[in-house]
């Protein structure tokens, strides 16, 4: 299969999706409305929402009603990095090659819109339209999935130790602890929430987590490698921005070809935890491989 | 009936509730769970917990279940309290009482502790405990409403406008936005979750509604003479911190004893909203009137 056309196609639904979810720019009032859609829209990849949607796809759900909820990932993801930018956080100019969203619109509006889009993944999930597609209980289990992800036993917690390791000595645990909460657990719940709305077995859910866990750690130690080795055009931030701000990072520890070497292993176990599946869940081992392709 | 033992009665069961619903200050990473802690138990009175115990209580449910569910809303009120406290934001250095969540533990880690708790609301709401005592589908609509009361149509637009009109010349129609925003809002859906658990009729949804933002904006009011004449003892935050800001209030539209006068009235009809409501509303009833004797 073409993937990259895939990922093309996936990603005009999905921003066609988020288009009609959240308000036009002119909603009053408008400053955070504005400042929402200009991270949401900024050309981001919806890695998240597509992994939701080609995880449900491997279980031979049809994907139309899992758009908005697999938006709402988007959402979440746009909240944290517009937090993740802010000065008394990681302090970053660029963001996907523009300027951040406190930069544009200034602290107070950028927390806001983060506030803005946390609430708003909320909103998404628990609209009354959902249920023609998705019974109550198991919208619950997506809430409650994405909440715990997003929260202090994930993304929030991960970016707390983030915060408090800049400019230490850090060990491999450490690390390891940042990577599978700030980054790890929104990609975890993404194909979790796919497999949840597609009414997996037990094991199916289980491989699936799994995959996730490896895909997520693939997609790190290539973050990490393309941090180094990338151009600020490819990467769409100040490149060497780890290296600046004294963080460590996988290719620290490990050094670059081992870090490389290491990308491709994890995401060749990824495919393997899907050997039970049939070919309905070729996209997933797709994006498997085309995550660690971008850094060899 | 005596509101003040009746208001110390449901603060010791929602403190309780509260106690269990969030993680012990050892958790890792423990920055974030201490942060969160210290605002959460810094006193608050648990009003809008209370708000949605009576509701319920009015309509002849049993409250137990319901502990977590109204926690959830102080969960929130935290959450923007911490936010709103920033030095990008209202910059104030007291709350109730003590130095302000960035004072004390950073400006990174109390906006990572306000995101931890508007997480962990829906967490503790899509909690699968909860379906015990509540039908997937009501909770859904709780979540519904809090969600939307917190976002960008709630507390996080009421306060976009409220800090792009600092300074500025306010008309009335904008303060009134503010208000019924900032802090109505998430007054009126305390009411509304108590109703929605507690399966309220339609008419009766709507006259607790209207009681709800009745009972708003008599706090609100009530707030802002507080600020001109209360101490610092009283109120627990920095007196005529409104003034020092230049912000529009209440009382600097209608001076001190018009605005003492439309307290108690506001508070009336909160009470008359209530006529078709027999004596198990008299907690609410009680509730809108010591609103007002606070500044009277």
């Amino acid at each position: 299969m073409d993937i990259k056309a895939y990922l093309q196609k996936r990603k005009i639904l999905i921003d066609r999706s988020l288009e009609k979810q959240v308000p036009p720019a002119k909603t009053f009032p408008p400053a955070v409305h504005e400042a929402m859609r200009y991270s949401l829209f900024a050309g981001g990849k919806r890695v998240r929402p597509i992994l939701a949607l080609a995880s449900a796809e491997a279980l031979g759900a049809p994907v139309a009603d899992l758009l908005p909820i697999a938006g709402s990932l988007e959402l979440i993801h746009t909240y944290s990095l517009i937090h993740d930018d802010l000065p008394a956080m990681d302090d970053d100019d660029l963001r996907r090659g523009r300027p951040t969203c406190h930069k544009v619109y200034g602290e107070a509006i950028a927390i806001l819109a983060g506030d803005g889009l946390l609430n708003m993944a909320f909103e998404v999930l628990s609209d009354p339209r959902r249920l023609k597609a998705v019974p109550a209980g198991r919208m619950l289990a997506i809430i409650r999935e994405l909440s715990t992800a997003s929260g202090v036993f994930g993304m929030v917690g991960g970016q707390v130790v983030d915060i408090q390791s800049e400019g230490k000595e850090v060990d491999f645990p450490t690390l390891e602890y940042i990577h599978t909460h700030k980054t790890g657990a929104l990609i975890r719940s993404s194909v979790r929430i796919g497999a949840l709305y597609a009414r997996a077995g037990k094991r199916q859910f289980t491989a699936l987590t799994h995959y996730g866990e490896m895909v997520g750690l693939a997609f790190q130690i290539a973050d990490d490698i393309l941090d180094l080795t990338g151009t600020q055009e490819v990467i769409g931030k100040d490149v060497g921005s780890d290296l600046k701000k004294d963080k460590k990072t996988f290719p620290s520890f490990y050094g670059l070809e081992e870090s490389r070497r290491r990308a491709v292993e994890v995401a060749e176990k990824a495919v393997h935890l899907l050997k039970d599946f049939d070919r309905k869940a070729d996209p997933l081992r797709e994006l498997a491989k085309y995550i660690v392709q971008r850094v060899n």
